[in-house]
């Protein structure tokens, strides 16, 4: 019985709030003998770390660093191993597509081709967003019967591309041949079944198409294709936990990441003190709050360990905000590390407080990695934290008799 | 290579004893910032604890309450998400009745049906034992073609049902229609495979027998049936682990899943004293003896917080009677937490303790879930505690060269 049998068999109605708060990056490594979160001044979460379960969780594997989409994935519960996104579809979130399941994603390169066709600059002179935008709207315009295709601008040279509509395949062959002097390579199945080859036939029809569209334009007057990925095996978060989730965040990744599992996205302005009365304004419309704050990552990546401490003070002054709605359930924790020492994501584990009524508090005195390797959780995968906060809540029946 | 794969290649012969005792329902939460254990007198727990490997044992899942069935399979070294045992099964095994594999077990109800077949009492006033094996014989006298059909009385209105002999399907709705006025429901298929469809009719017709035969009897002139289960094959505790084991335990239930596993279930009066006499009795006869203490567990589902801590402190009295054997391998813990102020089982992660000669002495002061937290165990699947058992008893051998 795999874990989301499992669940789905136990899962049960109850009206218990969840707030799962994830501060990106917020594990970190010692400067001066003290972590970004130790040295941070965080009288809210110290108080409640202590009549709170914690300890710190692994995001995949020790020593495995996550990327935010498997990182976020096993905070949802699903076990990232299993659930793995393709490029094409982190694409395509990343400019916040609406992807639903089946449809198939691609990474898309401007290029520039000679009138032989052949491949003269695969990055097409880094154009402008704005020549960007307006080749996607002129392949925006091609028409293929019996798919819909989308085109949108990421940036410079970069686009997403979405095909929805049929019964594809993501085992294809990608076109951009690595170098130039040749023309691009038409896209091949990578395996026997029917919609590889149907797949394949639809996009070398498209990017026929694309040329001919593009045919006066310059430089940016061919597309180039990798990181085929179809969306089809995440079963959504409603479906699995009973939940009715939404998501508070700012960035157009972890937007997109919530609304691949099918949580609602809620529009909100980036920053703690406004994502946090976002919260306040719709508390009470759904089960399960996922609010999300980026900027102790990006403090974390620029290894400032100075700003990351100052964004993990301002969490913890505006924590009051959510405290005061009282939510049955309370966890605070992260997606991954992000050290400033090492400017990076990094596979340490995260620390993370669990509070609820049945919570057996740990007495921890500090919310820091130091105090929490000895709290009442010990060492814990990511993944465990859904099947966690579903008990505290009394989501999940008793397994067997 | 799976668990069983790998313990059956490295099991070997020692003369070294292993005692599980397990205190159901053991863990707990805190009141007045203690739990149940923790506020105990223990000094005999504390003691052992002191020079013992000590942690705290999850169960199934983080999350996931375990019934008493999966609770204890994991103890014994059986994955129970792999290894799942019905209600049927277990009520079978709970009279003592020696359940193959391919029988199709059930819980039975005595319950009183008035002149237009509709319930008036869903447990036929708990009719007494005596009355409860009178009708369980005329039933018995019932034959249904191409298969055998048992009952056995478990206590008042309560009995098992197991057929033998054909090929059957526990995907099948409950009759008990759970109100009175209206009549027992029929059994239904609850899928498209032919054995459910062929089960439910062969039930039915068992059960309009069941009615006739009854029809002149008072109160308990129809029975109802639950928890349909297919009794699927276990590889026995000694083929898996090399180990004669038995079991001492005062209740239905646990002589049941023990000896589902294959250990000997030793007559014994339920009890901790008479338990306790008991292994000092049959010690030496086996490798391994699983002593079961039950009170914990029902203190802890009645709420009483004081009763459970005056059983923990009786069992502490008592270690002394088991300690004096001097088995080479002790260990202490639960099946599962039920915790007082909580009146049910639950998720919690259970305390456990695990004395030999070679144990990493974890120096905690106190036998409790705070000080366990931090006790060099760590928070470990119960699952695993068996491999543990096993290689402080000198029976695991070195895996691979």
């Amino acid at each position: 019985m795999d874990r989301f049998e499992l669940i789905r068999g136990l899962k049960q109605p109850s009206s218990e709030k969840i707030v799962l708060l994830v501060m990106d990056g917020l594990g970190g490594l010692a400067k001066n003998g003290k972590t970004e979160l130790e040295t941070a001044k965080t009288p809210n979460m110290d108080r409640i770390a202590r009549e709170s379960e914690t300890g710190l969780l692994v995001p995949i594997l020790p020593g495995v660093t996550p990327g935010s989409g498997p990182g976020h994935l096993a905070l949802f519960g699903y076990d990232p191993l299993v659930f793995q996104i393709g490029r094409g579809i982190l694409s395509a979130l990343g400019v916040k597509f609406p992807v639903r399941a089946g449809d198939l994603a691609a990474r898309v390169n401007f290029a520039t081709i000679d009138s032989q066709g052949n491949v003269t600059d695969r990055r097409a002179g880094r154009i402008p967003d704005e020549i960007n935008r307006k080749m996607c709207g002129r392949i925006s315009e091609i028409k293929i019967p019996g798919s819909e295709i989308f085109i949108e601008t990421e940036k410079e040279h970069r686009a997403a591309l979405v095909l929805r509509g049929m019964e594809f395949s993501e085992k294809l062959s990608e076109t951009d041949p690595q170098k130039t002097g040749v023309p691009p390579l038409p896209v091949k199945p990578l395996d026997d079944a029917p919609a590889s080859a149907k797949t394949a036939a639809l996009l070398n029809t498209f990017l026929a198409r694309v040329k001919e569209t593009l045919k006066e334009e310059h430089p940016a007057n061919m597309i180039l294709l990798r990181g085929f990925a179809l969306h089809t095996r995440i079963p959504s978060f409603s479906e699995v936990f009973g939940l009715n989730a939404c998501a508070i965040a700012g960035y157009p990744m972890y937007r997109g990441l919530a609304s691949l599992v099918g949580m609602e996205v809620i529009e909100v302005e980036s920053g703690v003190k406004p994502q946090f009365d976002k919260l306040r304004e719709v508390w009470g419309k759904y089960d399960f709050y996922f609010v999300h704050v980026k900027y102790t990552d990006s403090a974390g990546e620029d290894g400032d360990f100075d700003r990351k401490v100052s964004v993990i003070e301002d969490v913890d002054k505006n924590l009051g905000r959510i405290l005061d709605l009282s939510p049955e359930v309370l966890a605070i924790t992260a997606d991954h590390s992000t050290p400033a020492i090492y400017k990076a994501h990094s596979w340490h584990p995260v620390p993370v407080l669990l509070r609820s009524k049945w919570a057996r508090a740990s007495g921890v005195a500090k919310f820091g990695e130091t105090e929490l390797a000895k709290g009442s959780m010990g060492n814990m995968p990511s993944v465990d934290l859904m099947t966690l906060l579903m008990a505290h809540a009394g989501r999940l029946q008793k397994f067997g008799a």
